[in-house]
């Protein structure tokens, strides 16, 4: 009997399969995850599809900080409701939804108050790895069901498939919210560093918001990609003529790439107040001179996901615009093979396991 | 017989007395500097005071790159016309204007066009140490006139006595142009790290903006200064209590120190979307974790002076609002003393001299 056999009656099953890390240094195996009674205001999803994010192998091998093992990584998550507590007003069983990097948040600080719940003054409960308001440890996407607070759910309108809508839910978000505060848009030209699973999804929305986009790879090999996906002008980073033509030439660069760069160099790809918006992590400092930003009145800033609220603005923004993922649908005994292909950047342009595999 | 008792006569002398640096090494010594004949569109402007910038020491000691000597320093400069070429529309003979860093541009760059002129592509006319349009070396304010194309000529208004408008031409526009560009005003919070020429004035516009000012200073030696020049709140940054007192307060930090600094601990004082805003130059590069933009959506900028309308649109915010520049007059002989006690910090807040000693 699978879990989703019975989706509202008393004897839904707590306990699911799942994938998970066990170790820092083992492969993910096959788990079994419990998860909580549906509550008076949480929504049980039945997951579709989980996408595979470079994050979740940073945590499933303590890159990040020692993990909690075992470990159910996976915040790409797409599927339907499948039951929902009795105070639930926004969602209905069936329902098409997605939940992303958080799970919950205090709900009373004022940066939830202002919907950046990712900014969360108490810290909020992320969706693997982290501990959620009933002291237990939560676990992500890569297993069959998972029960989520209302307000941590959103919906996927008609339109957008759930294999191409999972990778939306960090992905997408990660790259719309700077997009978003920068004010990329039509008489905006915007460069994209890096052709990944972040900076397709970047190029896709600043084309959809009317900018001019500038795919800044290192190398031309995805060149013919970049430009399909919605890029006018597509430059290798390898190339030092590169840096000469582009001198002075956008508003915005949005770089997707956590590796360390010579960011003095992007920064003079900036025009007059333009802004450079990091959504990557490398680990080490970084080394900027002064004058990179002082020349031009430029900034050097950062963003991190977006709120649930701008994350449903996102999944609307992507449905009106026909945006989805690009994906290479896996079988979960598959998740290992694609870590190692992610760590080689062999994917055009995200894993997304197919949940009905496990 | 004075330069300046010939206003409109064919027999103006270009020779004016000024006071020069004449190496690396030497003190700053009396000096004569010719003035080109007023052209068409000039302006001749008799020097009645002259602010003593730290960029001021920087060049006369070539310590940002060797400079080309004799050079007579001084970019914050106000005085009144003596002369006018039959172009001129903007001023007439007598009026209060003032000078700043730079007296030209090329005027058809896109920058130039949107009022940029800080930023012309082709390089702007600095006010000193330059090469003016008609290839000869430009000679600052340290000296009894200037001829200056009316374009880079800003009206000093009724009601900021000239001595205390001078460093509004550089400490002024500095300040303002940050504060502007990210929107201090009322419900704002603004940091100033810093209480020196740069950094009285901007507590002083950030106050009269509206803001909530903070200063953030090594010590609490000019606490009371800070309070009577309009900020709020005053703290020293040797106590690590601060740090955490002051986590995620501010709107906006606008650094007008030069130092190396602990960036990364400075941001971390930035609520969410903050900015840290640098408008000094430390020489060597700076380091910075990308956490610290990326938490928050961060920004880590920088500006740099100010265009021309905004710098004239600044003095009409300090005459509205009754501001100049706390000063210290000082006689042209004891310039080389000043500029020992600016590298000691040891002035409130900034030198001015008296061109009528020259």
């Amino acid at each position: 009997m699978s879990p989703t056999d019975h989706p509202q009656g008393d004897d839904v099953p707590t306990t699911v399969k799942a994938y998970a890390a066990t170790s820092a240094t083992e492969p993910l195996t096959p788990f079994e995850v419990e998860r909580r009674d549906v509550g008076p205001k949480d929504v049980r999803i039945d997951i579709k599809f989980a996408g595979i994010c470079h994050s979740d192998i940073h945590t499933a091998r303590s890159e990040w900080g020692p993990a909690t093992y075992p470990v159910v990584v996976g915040h790409e998550i797409a599927g339907t409701v499948a039951e929902v507590g009795s105070e639930v007003t926004k969602f209905s069983v069936g329902d098409r939804v997605g939940v992303g990097c958080m799970v919950d948040s205090c709900g009373e600080c004022k940066n939830c108050l202002a919907g950046d719940e990712q900014f969360c003054v108490e810290g909020n409960v992320g969706t693997y790895n982290s501990v959620g308001k009933d002291g237990e440890p939560t676990h992500g996407g890569y297993s069959q069901a998972i029960v989520v607070t209302e307000g941590f759910v959103c919906s996927i309108p008609e339109g957008i498939d759930l294999d191409v809508a999972a990778p939306l839910l960090c992905a997408g978000i990660t790259t719309y919210s700077p997009l978003k505060q920068w004010g990329a848009g039509p008489g905006k030209k915007v460069a994209v560093i890096g052709l990944g699973g972040l900076g397709h999804m970047a190029v896709k929305l600043a084309h959809a918001m009317g900018a001019e986009v500038t795919v800044l790879s290192q190398s031309l090999k995805k060149q013919e990609d970049g430009l399909r996906l919605g890029a006018d002008h597509y430059y290798a980073t390898s190339d030092p003529d590169t840096f000469q033509a582009l001198r002075g030439q956008f508003d915005l660069i949005v770089n997707t790439v956590s590796a360390m760069l010579d960011f003095d160099a992007y920064l003079s790809l900036l025009d007059v107040r333009g802004a450079m918006v990091n959504v990557g992590l490398p680990e080490e400092p970084l080394s900027l001179r002064m004058f990179s930003v002082v020349v031009g009145n430029k900034s050097f800033a950062g963003s991190n996901i977006g709120g649930i609220a701008q994350t449903q603005e996102m999944l609307d923004f992507c449905a009106e615009h026909g945006i989805g993922s690009e994906v290479e649908v896996i079988a979960a005994d598959k998740v290992n093979e694609a870590y190692e292909r992610v760590l080689a950047s062999d994917v055009r342009y995200r894993f997304v396991i197919d949940i009905a595999t496990l």
